[in-house]
């Protein structure tokens, strides 16, 4: 439908690039306004498989939010749709072009406005990288606890937006947990400004948490305030190898069920395991099925992962092996690390699943998705957050092979429905973008998805934001 | 504009209690249908002062979500406003009911469906009572933090719909953080699932977080996916006296900057400690003019309190005194759970406030509330959950004084003013209602309070969710 309206504007020329970038000028420099085709292709998508891309008309670069409400007001003026993004490390097309859209790219706007340690907030805009807010804030003692694995790249707005999770979960929680309140461009150029700077506040409804996830089909956040943690101390890593994925699987429900709580709690199965090992040699033994790599960060680390350590040898590790300090930790970290660089070089080409379950199902999880590796004759790995169920199996395939493309997508979506008959969701942390579109369909429901629609239309009614991400 | 509406609809006679009541009947045993006058009279209101509340037509107390159903369908059909009630130990109005409405109670709804130790869930209808819920999953060694002071007798439904808080808060968080999932009863009778079971989630927008806080004025809670955590150690207490409200507040800045993370940080201003004081001679000196409490619940406890305790003597404690165990830390507590019915007792009605400032301000607010009371002539005590900034100014008067009772208003309003220019808000945990509406608009500003009507609009199309609070 989306595509159809975007021909019929064209039919009616409304949207031809002259007027379009003729109207972006009149609000902002030239240097913000990139046309060349060349140019503006690279902006044409994230960095998620099987998703399409269509060609932006130009590419704007604001530096204020004045800029960026004079976008959206063309945009709505002129109807054109619009397609914020961060750095593009998404994995589920939310940042991907439509043909003839603004790509708003929110960059440049990458202050950090103010750290206050007495309040542990800090006020940023959307194009802060998450690596560079970490950085600036531990110089005050704190932490900004979400970490996602492309931290060095993405940023918050990014964050924000496809509500981003990471290693850090297990104990910290999630971006929707950090985000106090936001200044948001609505459609039209109006400034909306959510929540607060205060730790607690319930006046009204809870706008700002509906931005965090809503992958820029509600409003353009163009500032954050974000609670801060203290920074805690480093943590010590424990690895435990299995003999299978269930003994892996039956050890987190241990450790989560005698009240354990892990700052990271990470399994990888044998095919990751594999994987790691052809390629950097790591020298685990070829019995091991499956690893599980936990860490505390509190006082007495080490007494804390000599318990964990023992839950692990109930449920049958077959070796358990706890960092002495810091340095080994890393040492530990570096497989789960490499896991997707070794996975991506056993075919060339990955496709990440995110599929979140209860924990307590998680050995079914790798289990069925064993399954559906042998009857696609596939190499899949899972990788997973375990403490949160948040899995990643991740399918290998050669893109320039068709029929193992479609076997791929095929595996894809068939751990999705292997999710959800576990009472897990399609995406942890992922977001839905346009990979998952007819999934959400069919996890959420036909009453949430016409209420998710409506409030769609109440932010956007012209259907503006971000278009065909979503639903 | 809402009684406007109401009485439009008893001038067509649509609404008289007769037709009414025999379509609830039509779907709803006569037990669960309450019209006795004297009795729907006692459902009235909530726990505010100042508030008005209207006679309802009909008590309905259901106890499916079938029921619920019916219910919101009959009211869809004869467009009668539904007031949905928990325990009614609000404070901000947000379930007084209106002329002619339905009160739908939902405290007959009060299961445990589920405790879930793996996955640190708990399902559990509306009706269940805080402390019920606190108790049950004690049991599993788990713990489910949101703590209101109003726990022994408030719904998990009113603490969803009010985004409660407590004294856990400045560790733990409030309610919003541990909801999961909902099953909501639309306006129209549909069942709305949102959110998950699982840790992790991000398909579609925050349904969820949206309800949380909505005060019932976007659909009927009928069931919530709740996260627990693993139950803490034990805490610790210790109490530090202050010559003065700055320098309490002062150490509260200290200790939270030092990256000390309390289970606990409240603060009791002078008016407070006297009125404690002549109430249960506590002993006090008369020279305290402040009073803080601190916790930890961590694995060594006396280590945190010797390090928070010497900080407060950096700024200035008088006396510090720490519990060598539970039971004088629960001795210590005891001057803070008695503060609102000391304060009660001074005049013999109390309007609390809920106002929360980032705690870097805090020293200002107490101030700001000094100079409002002398302005006034009236007593007002400052009870603070310091640590997040969140204090309850209580204005003490005399009901039956007409002028009394308009100072009180007055000053009431006059620190909320004091709190948004401190850059805070007119509510931490308490809700807007009835009473704030106002002040939310001021808070808020006309482009949020736009788009929260724009939201109330997609969800309750005809007002008649709980119409006439919030805005």
């Amino acid at each position: 439908m989306i595509m159809s309206r975007i021909e019929a504007r064209r039919d009616e020329d409304t949207v031809a690039a002259g007027p379009l970038v003729d109207r972006l000028l009149g609000g902002l420099p030239a240097e913000a306004v990139l046309t060349d085709p060349d140019v503006t292709a690279s902006y044409a998508h994230d960095m998620a498989s099987f998703c399409p891309a269509g060609s932006p008309a130009v590419v704007v670069l604001p530096r204020t939010v004045e800029q960026v409400q004079h976008v959206m007001r063309t945009a709505t003026e002129l109807r054109v749709p619009v397609v914020p993004q961060g750095a593009r490390t998404g994995l589920s097309g939310a940042a991907n072009a439509t043909d003839g859209c603004v790509v708003l790219s929110l960059t440049k706007m990458d202050r950090i406005l103010e750290i206050d340690p007495v309040n542990r907030i800090a006020v940023v805009e959307p194009g802060v990288i998450n690596a560079a807010l970490s950085r600036a804030v531990a110089e005050h003692g704190l932490a900004y606890p979400p970490d996602p694995s492309s931290w060095e790249m993405c940023t918050i707005g990014g964050n924000i937006g496809t509500a981003s999770g990471g290693l850090c979960c297990v104990k910290y929680g999630v971006t929707a947990e950090y985000v106090l309140g936001l200044d948001v461009v609505l459609a039209d150029g109006r400034l909306l400004t959510t929540g607060r700077r205060t730790v607690k506040g319930v006046a009204g409804y809870d706008l700002t948490r509906l931005f965090v996830g809503s992958e820029g089909s509600l409003g353009i956040v163009v500032r954050a305030v974000l609670a801060l943690r203290p920074k805690p101390p480093e943590q010590l890593v424990l690895a435990a190898e299995f003999a299978s994925g269930a003994a892996a699987s039956d050890a987190v429900c241990r450790i989560m069920a005698g009240g354990h709580v892990p700052s990271l709690l990470e399994l990888m199965d044998r095919t990751t395991v594999k994987a790691v090992n052809d390629m950097a040699r790591m020298g685990l033994p070829e019995s091991t099925e499956a690893l599980l790599l936990a860490a505390f960060d509190t006082t007495d680390p080490a007494a804390d992962l000599a318990a964990l350590g023992a839950l692990c040898e109930e449920a049958g590790a077959t070796q358990v092996v706890p960092a002495e300090d810091a340095a080994e930790s890393e040492m530990l970290l570096q497989a789960r690390r490499m896991s997707l660089v070794a996975l991506e070089a056993v075919k060339g080409t990955t496709m990440i699943d995110d599929v979140c379950v209860p924990r307590s199902r998680l050995g079914e999880l790798i289990e069925g998705v064993e399954r559906i590796s042998e009857k696609h004759g596939l190499t899949i790995g899972v990788v997973a957050h375990a403490g949160d169920g948040n899995t990643h199996p991740t399918v290998c395939f050669d893109a320039s092979d068709p029929d193992e493309s479609r076997r791929a997508r095929e595996s894809f979506d068939e751990i999705m429905a292997l999710g959800l008959e576990l009472g897990g969701t399609i995406t942890g942390e992922h977001g839905v973008g346009v990979l998952k579109k007819e999934w959400l369909a069919r996890e959420a429901g036909p009453v949430s998805m016409e209420m998710q629609r409506a409030v769609k239309r109440a932010f956007d009614p012209l259907d503006i934001l971000n278009p065909g991400k979503l639903f």
